[in-house]
């Protein structure tokens, strides 16, 4: 397969216990570090609650506007983990026993522990990719363009090392950060100005208040360095002119 | 108005920072528990770039599925802050300064220092209600059932008191948490007859990692406190029967 320049991804967040508030979620920031790292842009982020219809409908709109689609959560031994059941819906396949799984799970659990319940986490869409699960055993498992994970964040940060080979990537994106002790309104128009100039360099603009400090944070991003060193100096050029100090955060 | 029994809301994330895991969302659950208490359910997240286009196709679609859409994020002086321009457009209404958010930054800055970059964060949709800012000065502002809120959330927490007339909520969402020590596994069957027995009743099912312990909190939510104890009862009584420990978290 020929490299393609951008590579995009949705993720999709899977849980009552986020919309109530009761669960921070960090997955999306793993998971678009991750991605960003090997050349993939996150797009677009959906979370939605435990409910088959809904997780149906919004899988089948995120996987053919993108070209991959992480899920996240629903796929352990209790009555509300449905991702593996609505996958299978998604794309109009049958919901089976996976051999591979079942060996898996059978070789990790003691002899009699392999029960009903922990039997639920084998069933998965006919011929699913297994994702590999160091630490806790249970697999994930791919459809197509659609890479299905774990809730539970350091479970999913164990596989993503098994992910590797199956993302293909684009340019990685680079990003560099301008740290100035300044108030976003003393550089908003310069700022617009350099952005202007340099369309094809992301220039988000962040306040900050560190050490008793206010600042602002410029991120520069784009797959081209010397673009993004291009954009810096122009930044440097005003900074200096204004007598902004540049500061380390 | 007539109390609603179920009001929902969506709540719109916009923001590159977010989708490339630069910036870790917080707000989304600052608002889902502020929303709950007030009985809003949260049906819904996306998380957008900041990106004109997108936001206003999400917007519109958002706005016409829930009963109240809070967005976060972009109303600052820079150049990346598109949220009242594509919220003017997503309404097809005009995009002008807002009067009342002129005089209130006026008086806000010292004299010379209300400049182009903050008279920025004064144009809004035309006749957008505000949302006062006790913070920083700058307001959000509302056009019917939207809500525009900052992103940096110390400023938007502090915004939310004055929102508490505006947002007319159903009955409040109940909520009562059981820690066990088990594993997901051991308890999924009796789980799952104890959900069928009492569909009102959202039980949700996490496991927990806590003190070199593994344990499961079981979450009840509903708007209807005896179910949520008839509910309890029942699975108390598996619990007991299966010998597990109740622990606090």
């Amino acid at each position: 397969m020929n490299k393609k320049t951008k590579v995009n991804a949705a993720i999709l967040i899977i849980g009552n216990e986020i919309l109530s508030g009761r669960t921070q979620d960090t997955n999306t920031s793993t998971l678009a570090i991750w991605l960003n790292s090997i050349g993939v842009k996150v797009n677009e982020v959906r979370i939605v609650p435990d409910i088959e219809e809904k997780i149906i409908i919004t899988l089948n709109i995120l996987r053919k506007e993108n070209d991959y689609v992480f899920t996240t959560g629903g796929i352990g031994p209790t009555h509300d983990d449905i991702t593996a059941q609505s996958v299978s819906k998604a794309f109009k396949i049958k919901y089976e026993i996976h051999k591979e799984a079942y060996k898996i799970l059978e070789k990790y659990y003691k002899q009699g522990e392999f029960n009903e319940g922990r039997q639920r986490m084998v069933w998965m869409p006919e011929n699913a990719e297994l994702i590999l699960n160091p630490t806790s055993g249970a697999p994930g498992f791919s459809v197509e363009n659609v890479f299905c994970l774990p809730g539970v964040p350091s479970i999913l940060k164990s596989m993503l090392g098994g992910l590797k080979n199956k993302i293909v990537g684009g340019q990685p994106i680079l990003s560099y950060t301008i740290s100035l002790r300044t108030v976003e309104s003393e550089i908003a128009d310069s700022l617009t100005q350099v952005q202007n100039r340099n369309k094809d360099v992301e220039i988000g603009s962040y306040p900050f208040f560190h050490a008793g400090k206010l600042g602002v944070s410029i991120v520069l991003r784009s797959e081209n360095k010397s673009k993004i060193d291009d954009c810096n100096s122009q930044i440097l050029e005003f900074v200096n002119k204004k007598k902004i100090e540049v500061v380390d955060r």
